[in-house]
């Protein structure tokens, strides 16, 4: 089977990381839209149109099915995507809530929701998690995240100020959902912070879930196929891909 | 005279802010390419041919003069905007050069330089304060910056952590280069860091300067009409405007 996974930028490659790691693939290909990047400050129009886009690239691929590891473009754009593809196409906040709902079974358990500004503006994992009768919800956009990780700040001082910034005034959640793709290398400080009493949602893991639960997908394939892209300087997102998936 | 300033972003209201308080202008139209802002992580052939797309989009005005108020389009992509446009092209770099050089009169003074990677990686300041003879220069890439300001963190923990994180090996400079726009919002924390033993160089004021030097502009235009583009979100971008130019 193969795969096609699409990201904004480099932040999917948290997402490949889980597909590898559990196997479910014999290729994979990943393509982010590094020119382009941010997408989680873009408007509505622009995330449709970019998502569009993805569609027709993967089309010059016989692919089984297409990832959105990007919470901003699955936030808004899925519905479009899947009108254009000719395979499944599916997204990071709907493997997001149903790995939230198979982790934190009592509908009043507190979860707090973060990422991009865009992708909390959408209130898409508030609608999901409601339609399954969770009620207590909170959310908080976290930009400043990004371009942490994008900086290869996973510890220190400034991570530290800036998760007191966006933190102080939150109770200790049962779950906390990182909205964004860049959000689980801060993963450790982020539990830390609240004292490892939080369950992490974690995209990639949510997404290799979903492929189990709702595609039947086993873990067979020991060494699949990687090919990247990138809408610009393809060079750096290899070798960032080296650093993520390999070295840590 | 009409005059066209063009930035990736909202960067460059802090130049027409400049622009303004010297009155040198009866209109000012704005352009910025918020629907692909930042142009700082993005390589020189995208940052060209956005900067001659830019050129194309004053051509719908009877403008006297372009302003890049960007750092990083005036390093890479100055020369071909030129090529391009039916008047003439100043950038903030070599103003930069310029109001250094009046500044800091001693070659051996030691001037400090930062921006996004784009600018320092272009190496346009020290290029052209080496040519006037200025050789004890350093450069740094301080991109953490840039989202600091947008998201109107001006002072406090993280921009303390961020600027001890860039700034704790830097012996206290002569002058310093605030090699992008965005980064005049942060003068005065810059400035404390270096205990205001610091002359910094603000591309706007060095715009302001520029022109007065090499196009003996004056200051007569009490009230000058002010229009505002963006490529994406331009209400954002003019409340943005109201909020730097005026209210603070």
């Amino acid at each position: 089977m193969k795969v096609g996974v699409f990201d904004s930028g480099i932040g999917g490659l948290t997402v490949v990381k889980s597909l590898l790691k559990h196997k479910l693939f014999e290729e994979i290909i990943y393509f982010g839209d590094t020119a382009r990047v941010p997408y989680g400050s873009k408007d509505k129009n622009t995330i449709v149109r970019y998502g569009i886009e993805a569609v027709e690239f993967f089309k010059n691929f016989d692919i089984d099915l297409i990832i959105v590891a990007c919470n901003t473009v699955s936030a808004y754009a899925l519905e479009e995507m899947r009108e254009n593809a000719s395979c499944p196409v599916i997204g990071v906040v709907e493997a997001g809530v149903l790995a939230t709902a198979n982790a934190v079974s009592k509908k009043s358990s507190n979860i707090f929701i973060i990422g991009t500004k865009a992708t909390i503006n959408s209130k898409a994992y508030e609608h999901g998690l409601k339609n399954l009768g969770y009620n207590c919800l909170s959310t908080k956009a976290t930009p400043l995240f990004v371009p942490l990780v994008e900086e290869e700040i996973f510890e220190g001082a400034i991570l530290n100020a800036a998760l007191e910034h966006y933190f102080k005034d939150v109770t200790t959640p049962d779950a906390l959902i990182l909205g964004c793709t860049h959000f689980p290398l801060l993963e450790k400080q982020i539990s830390k912070y609240f004292e490892n009493r939080t369950m992490l949602i974690h995209s990639g893991d949510a997404i290799v879930e979903y492929l189990k639960e709702k595609f039947t997908l086993q873990e067979k394939f020991e060494e699949p196929e990687l090919k990247f892209f990138a809408s610009e300087n393809p060079e750096s997102l290899r070798k960032t891909a080296q650093k993520w998936l390999y070295d840590k």
